[in-house]
């Protein structure tokens, strides 16, 4: 029976690109997608399957009752866009300015909804639960997934599961990874409180460039020597701005970062030995410091069994040509909240558009959407290859 | 018979005043001075000493020639005004908003002119001849100097002084070096372009703040082991910027900054050791970079045997009550052209207002006019003094 | 029938104590293993199992052919001792001072050869052949393993298998890696060639220990921005000397250390910056180098299935109660080259001695020797699991 | 007559060469010049002039007091040797293994001697009292002079003169400088304390090199920022030893140097300021430091007017063809005890070898003896000057 249901999420096919174009042209920002939101819950209004609007802020939710026993599972797709101006040429493109889809969430929320319209039709059929997580505000701190979990999303949920279209990998191809996916991704931002005057008498000034200066080469200091080789860890500084003038030594020096773990013990560690780095810089100096550390989504880690699961139901799934366990990205991903309180697991699945090489939150975004019902069917295979495991 | 003279210069006091406040009231940004040009050039017109306007842009140079045989000692006072708002609270405040005579030209110029009209009633005594120098743009690199030697200022000139109001010597000290008094003053701007990219993947990047991060440690390197330890040499980063966003690491970072020197020889080895420097951080990173040093004003140094004569006419001169040599300064003067000329000494003339504690270009900058008096019989007691000894 | 096998195994642990503890007073250095290399040759001679002597140095290769067909199987033990000097409180204390068996390989040499004694009356049912590999030197660059391969050593052989008795594992556990498990281990010597010169006049010289600080502080971002976060790497500086007199410039600085990486790929890029950073301190300072890099042993890359394959075989060998895919180890190991050959797979067994905490390497190492039969077990079920899956 | 007395010095000239090579090859080390300062003492039992041996150790102290009234003059010569091998090829050459007069010590003393020779004639004649400062142990700290000042050498002293000869400057040339003319020399010793383990596994250690190395490229930015531009420094590492075996990281590591400066103000700057870097470097790595800080002999900072006295006192003494003010000169000296208690002048007596290069210290150092007879007149003329002056 279900290499039908198969077949018939390949008819939405149409139905999925034209969603996603729709998305497409229409993008909202995290936590201003009110508009989505209501498209999405229409949709389920429309399917007369049972949804919660407003979920934790703007997410919607919906539950489709399966006529068989069975787990209740949840199939997460986000649908917010991002803060870039479209530049690619194609009739699809943003209508908004300055706002666009350039991370696949138009395409996220095309296959789930499609594969709610595919299933509804074998409702009597179908083993346990499914739970749509339309989830709002992915790609801004500090994100929907929480508040929606806060606010019941995951209610009586036994396992969650999540799909990312991505860029570089072949349409076809199934990719996880056992454990750690995604990395934990923090922001900091220093300010250094040194001491202005002329540039041409030094030593009546603690020079907050130099200062900040020494330190960007001293936090070098915590990757290699502080965490362990095997695991992976990055403390990036992404601006420095100090001084006015070329001829005054400047008062203040500010640098802003980014810090990825896969763990909380590394997470902790590089946060410990970040403030010792800039104690020993400013102490060096007798200057003062502002240290603000915000700490962003946790690491994905996926639960090896239901990783595992993933692959195999993929392996078994038409359209999919390759399903493997490749190596973790640095990137961080809200994610992560679900799998901290269900197991579950987060994948890949393969978007590459032949010829197109622009990565995810690029101006020129594409992908191909032939990967959309493959997005589909491998949650619907998960789900079922889940509730085959656990009856 | 010259005690009459240094009499009727302090008679000229309240015109002093009134001439300075006029200008401060009037100020104009280097290179712009037109009107305060056309001020001077009347007060020559109007007492009928001979004078050039428009000397190598805004410049004014009057030749009063004496009645007796002697030397052509040339007097300089600069007129140009900087770009900032006056905050002073006071009648004679700047009318222009943000334009201000902060550091004391509407003085030397007063002081000069008033000099002229102390000096003309006793022109057939006069041995020799004075050359007024009235030069624009001193603030503001190229200088006015430069162009005023090149259109003619210093022809048949023996020697050169000038003052500067110094507002940390108190009223009735006079001060100068006997060789190095005004640093050089250099500027540079260094890009290093590096290879941005995602804060999460660093090693596909070439980070540009890292680089010049490192650069700004090292650089420290060239004052401490690359000069003479009993030379002067400053060299001082006052800005940094570089990267737009936290998490992605910039692709381009730029310091400019100020090297201040005594000499040729130092200078050219700063610039050389700067110039290794980079390399060396961005050969350590296959970086690229740009490096621009503009040489600015060359160092003022005194002529031995003029700077001692200007203490000793100084010390004769009446409101004079101590005349020493100094340490030098870390600040430029273009005052540096004409003894690269011509011998001669620059010198400063204490105007220490009391209880006011704001420095030279200070929005509240101010100084004792008490002091014109006494610049302008300095000056001429330096005249008189050479053309005693070069009799 | 091989659960007869297993039982005499065990049946030889009083022999293989005996042995271990004969060799462990009469350790031996690497490259000088004479003693220890005709000890080993006289036990196969005397089983009458043919072997050949001086297989690449100090090497014995010897061959037990099945009655019955399938693989050729290669077991692996190195038998070199380390430069320590025995601390321990025990009858079987080394007697030779400053020579000791701190890592093992007495124990490794006394299950394989015990293996052999044990295998023996059952030469006419096994399958295939089994190869003993008796290896030299493990413990010192260039080491045993490569010129035992030069010398035929794995000629014929199909598969290698391999185990270290490890400390930190508790007994009756097996560990191993399904990839990267053993480091990569090179040593590095850069000179720095400065210019000497008297302590306060330091701009006559080119201070070499300046420029190897910027050196060793540079070489962090080696993997701080150079290396893939998701990667593997290490570069320890281990030694800094230079300068013979305080208040002395010192001419040159020499720094040595060590790299760890699990591929070549990284390896090459390690090594590539690190002459750029190089080069980089040195064109600061217009100062010279020379850079020594001396590649040690490759990483050991088990073989997937081959790994597998151990901890399969591990499961179902008595005395082993778990048998799992840790983490790889940062530390060397030359095992590695048979692997570049022939596919395999290296592992742990465990041999941690209740209440005993000295690492290996250390003056009072020592090990747990009912780990002893496990590792022959093991060798000998992982020698039986690829006979079977090979047929 | 004291002409008369100048061709006397001069006809002294063989005796004073004489006793230079008599001492050249027999050099004693710092605090163990017995048998020099018998020699010395024995000299001016001779002449019978009163002496004083063993001051403030091997110091000796003689008195000629001249029959006419005047003031106290002390003239000092210092005589110990150094550690140093002579390699020079000259039937004078040391005869004690690895000692040398390779600063030219013997010199100061064979002037000093025969100028006593010569005076004693004169006795009568002489205003005041000349003191003879035959001093030991210049070349170590904490040096002869400021026990002998203890021990009564400068009682009753009125103003305190010597001289070095200068290998730099030329025979017939006396310099010296107004202010100040030898720096301060201080010595100091860093032990990092870290916590060192397996190059590996740098995570569980404090990186003793990294930390030693960071701070050596940080102590640059005390010179660099934290002293006046207009006032010299310098702080240079000179050793720099750590570790015992590439691939294991560092417990501890050492660096010792040497501070120079002129003035207590800037030495008070640097100690403040290198504490403050060491604790900087530590703190960012949580690791201990010992800091050991000697100061040296203080700067000589002649007495001006006895330093111009000094010049205008050669410009009439015969042999002196040039007498001039120079740059001071980093090395330290503890003649400058003898300046913090009393009035005086320490100057360079040119002693240039022609077609020699070998700076002071050097294996291959010596001197042009014809300097001699201008170190004893310029001596006694500095003397005579005084005594007019004071009358």
């Amino acid at each position: 029976m279900w290499e039908t249901v198969f077949k018939d999420i390949d008819s939405y096919f149409d139905e999925m690109v034209h969603i996603r174009r729709y998305l497409h042209q229409h993008p909202e920002l995290s936590f201003q997608e009110t508009e989505t939101a209501k498209y999405i819950a229409n949709q389920y209004e429309e399917l007369g399957i049972p949804y919660r609007a407003n979920v934790g802020g703007n997410g919607v939710v919906a539950k489709l009752e399966g006529g068989k026993p069975g787990k209740t599972i949840a199939l997460r797709a986000d649908f917010d866009a991002l803060p870039i101006q479209d530049e690619k040429d194609v009739p699809y493109k943003s209508t908004v300015p300055g706002v666009m889809h350039a991370c696949g969430h138009d395409g996220h929320t095309a296959a789930l909804l499609c594969l709610a319209k595919a299933l509804l039709p074998y409702k009597d059929e179908i083993p346990g639960t499914i739970v749509f997580l339309h989830q709002h505000a992915e790609e801004f701190t500090p994100g929907g997934a929480k508040p929606m979990i806060e606010d019941g999303a995951l209610e009586g949920v036994d396992v969650v599961f999540g799909t990312h279209l991505w860029i570089s990998t072949e349409v076809g191809t199934i990719e996880t990874a056992p454990e750690a996916f995604f990395a934990g991704a923090d922001a900091f931002e220093i300010t250094i409180q040194g001491k202005g005057g002329h540039g041409a008498i030094p030593h009546q000034t603690k020079d907050s460039i130099l200062i900040a200066s020494q330190l960007v080469t001293s936090l070098q200091q915590i990757v290699s020597r502080k965490i362990d080789p095997l695991q992976s860890a990055v403390v990036t500084v992404g601006t420095f701005e100090a001084g006015k003038a070329f001829n005054v030594i400047a008062d203040t020096a500010k640098i802003t970062g980014t810090v990825r773990t896969f763990g909380q013990d590394v997470q902790e560690t590089v946060i410990k030995e970040m403030e010792n780095q800039i104690k020993g810089a400013c102490t060096a100096h007798e200057a003062d410091y502002d240290f603000q550390y915000n700490r962003g989504y946790p690491p994905i880690i996926n639960h090896k069994e239901e990783a595992q699961l993933v692959l195999d139901a993929a392996s078994q799934t038409p359209g999919v040509e390759k399903a493997q366990f490749v190596s973790p990205v640095m990137t961080g991903e809200d994610f992560s909240y679900y799998l901290l309180e269900k197991p579950g697991a987060y994948y890949f699945t393969g978007a590459q558009k032949e010829g197109h090489v622009y990565a995810h939150h690029h101006p020129k975004f594409d992908f191909d959407e032939r990967a959309l019902p493959i997005a589909a069917k491998t949650l619907f295979s998960s789900f079922l290859e889940y509730q085959n495991k656990h009856q």
